[in-house]
């Protein structure tokens, strides 16, 4: 999508081929920075220093990062370790393992001297693939707030989102963002009401910032705020993403969705879950089993922004001495979820409704 | 309370007779630092800029504000120009106006030269109306946490609260917090988890302090957080404060409380709202008829806190051109609520269940 009028995705090769390039996400809405990554370390801090995140982006940085390895190494042992070192960034994302996964299938039966090459050929298909699943994506979410829209004519569209599952997120368009995009693109009047998203203000940060880059209306409320607002009718439906679906709709995404999608049910608004397929864990018959992450309780206790000098800084906002705990993730249980929005169309958050939309897995299942 | 090992309260009259004594709020967590109030209008200011807040605390300090205006000037007209100031500092705190229509009341019939004395006689009696007030809803409370705590034996029974219904915001012991206070006292193993309760964060700044100033373990969580950990019983109870219960038991409280009754209900974690009848709006039938506050979108978009360099700043956490908006209440249907602690005991948040406990509010109502 547009920045200051100009097409960029989040993690790109550079155009002289020498190095892989990323927005620096840790320095915005604040600063927009180009990061340069040269080594498969680069690439592997980039993502467990959160630079990159959400998890297509993940997915396709470590796929970026198979080819920085190759470069350093391209031996058997080289393919392995970098494998596993890229595997170790952030364990409770799906992407990952999957690009890391397809990209050793694809380079370990090559002779060394071809696996540069087809890794940066692998990298830029995870990266096109992922722009053209998102676009999908936004194409079928455009139909639900299209009925939306058709039920208040001349009426803006209101919709909630949690965290950033937007273009930021992933190599194009986003996931939630997608369908949202789609509409304002087509003219209906749409208004995002933006999740900050503690501990990490992904929402305030990096929603806010993608849609009024992008000319969509929105506003950034507090966490504690989408309850009261859908108990008030300024809520027409909720969009989030999801790291890790499991097999029965079940949904993980970042803490506080699962808040979100009880409030919803309690008010008949309707919450849907984007999410390409590759982030459905078919081997995960409840989302209670996705491991989730514990993070640093700096998160809780320092918050980042701008100082009013205009400089970069942080405050402190916990008494000295008090603990703090950090759960990055919750699973929304798929009671109550709408709908699962994926590159082939809106399926009920059951078992029954993806094997529906993927009849190939339901095959994989009788093996 | 204790700070540091010593006994406060929020609001006290100076050892030497001289002055009122407060602590500054507004420096909270980060400084502990008491004030002297001299004066009328040094009261007058600690409550219009907030370094006391919650509403029996601003009703106890108006009372000693006119003792100060007393001291000042005994006289009928300086009695009146006391009343009509002190009103002018938060014109919508109820406590403020019944302190003072009550002080007023007391001190008119009397002679000048006795106003002085009978305004200090009339604070104090103030103060130590709401701290046991607040005790006797701890003692309530503290009945439900033994329950608790008999069905796990020796295992410490962990609390979820959000926003500051603590000491800090009443005279002594807090509405929320006073169960939490007796029960460690008591000796029972006792853990609260303290939502930080954006977008003012009273939950960081207040809660934490006080409770880890009288040594109660807690763990302050972002507010995203709490529903997760009610799905993976780390929570045993919910209490919290509310600023107005209607006649049926819903609550208005600090927004966001509606998503954690939500979720405790969704987890069968009982939730509990502690208050003191005063608090109840017996002339409302349903609480979604109470007006929400609309605040400043700043106390959305800065964040204040400790700056790295020891000194009180903020950080702006959106982008340039985003909007925010601030409900700051939100109201919990009284479905959602497992019981009203108050100082007669605990009664469903029902119609029925309140007048069970206020039964000459059932005569008034046959009027």
């Amino acid at each position: 999508m547009k920045v200051n009028g100009i097409h960029y995705r989040p993690v790109w090769q550079a155009a002289d081929g020498s190095a892989v390039e990323i927005i620096d996400q840790t320095k915005l809405p604040h600063e927009f920075v180009v990061a340069r990554l040269t080594s498969m370390a680069d690439a592997a801090h980039a993502i467990r220093a959160m630079l990159v995140r959400g998890a297509p982006l993940i997915g396709a940085t470590a796929a970026w990062g198979l080819w920085l390895a190759m470069r350093e190494d391209a031996s058997d042992a080289g393919l392995t370790s970098a494998y596993e070192a890229l595997m170790q960034t952030r364990p409770t994302a799906v992407n990952l393992r999957w690009a890391l996964d397809a990209g050793r299938a694809k380079l370990a039966p090559l002779p060394a001297g071809e696996r540069v090459e087809a890794a940066a050929a692998f990298a830029r298909h995870v990266c096109d693939e992922d722009a053209e699943l998102n676009h999908s994506i936004g194409r079928h979410g455009l139909e639900i707030i299209r009925a939306i829209a058709a039920k208040k004519p001349g009426q803006t569209v209101n919709v909630l989102t949690h965290c950033n599952a937007g273009w930021l997120a992933t190599v194009d368009w986003g996931t939630a963002t997608s369908p949202i995009y789609q509409a304002h693109d087509a003219g209906i009047p749409i208004h995002v009401w933006v999740d900050e998203t503690r501990p990490r203000n992904q929402g305030a940060f990096l929603t806010a910032w993608e849609l009024g880059n992008h000319g969509v209306d929105h506003t950034v409320i507090v966490d504690n705020a989408g309850g009261h607002l859908m108990q008030h009718g300024q809520v027409d439906l909720c969009i989030t993403g999801t790291d890790r679906t499991s097999a029965n709709g079940d949904v993980a995404n970042k803490i506080g969705t699962y808040l979100k999608a009880l409030a919803a049910h309690d008010n008949g608004v309707p919450f849907y879950v984007a999410l390409p397929s590759p982030t459905i864990d078919w081997t995960l018959a409840d989302g209670f089993a996705i491991p989730i992450e514990e993070r640093s309780a700096d998160e809780v206790t320092r918050i980042p922004g701008r100082l009013d000098d205009g400089s970069i800084g942080a405050v402190t906002i916990t008494p000295e001495g008090s603990k703090a705990a950090n759960p990055a993730f919750d699973v929304t249980p798929a009671r109550l979820v709408t709908g699962l929005i994926t590159e082939r169309g809106t399926a009920p958050a059951t078992p029954e409704g993806l094997l529906g939309l993927f009849p190939e897995r339901r095959a994989a299942g009788e093996d």
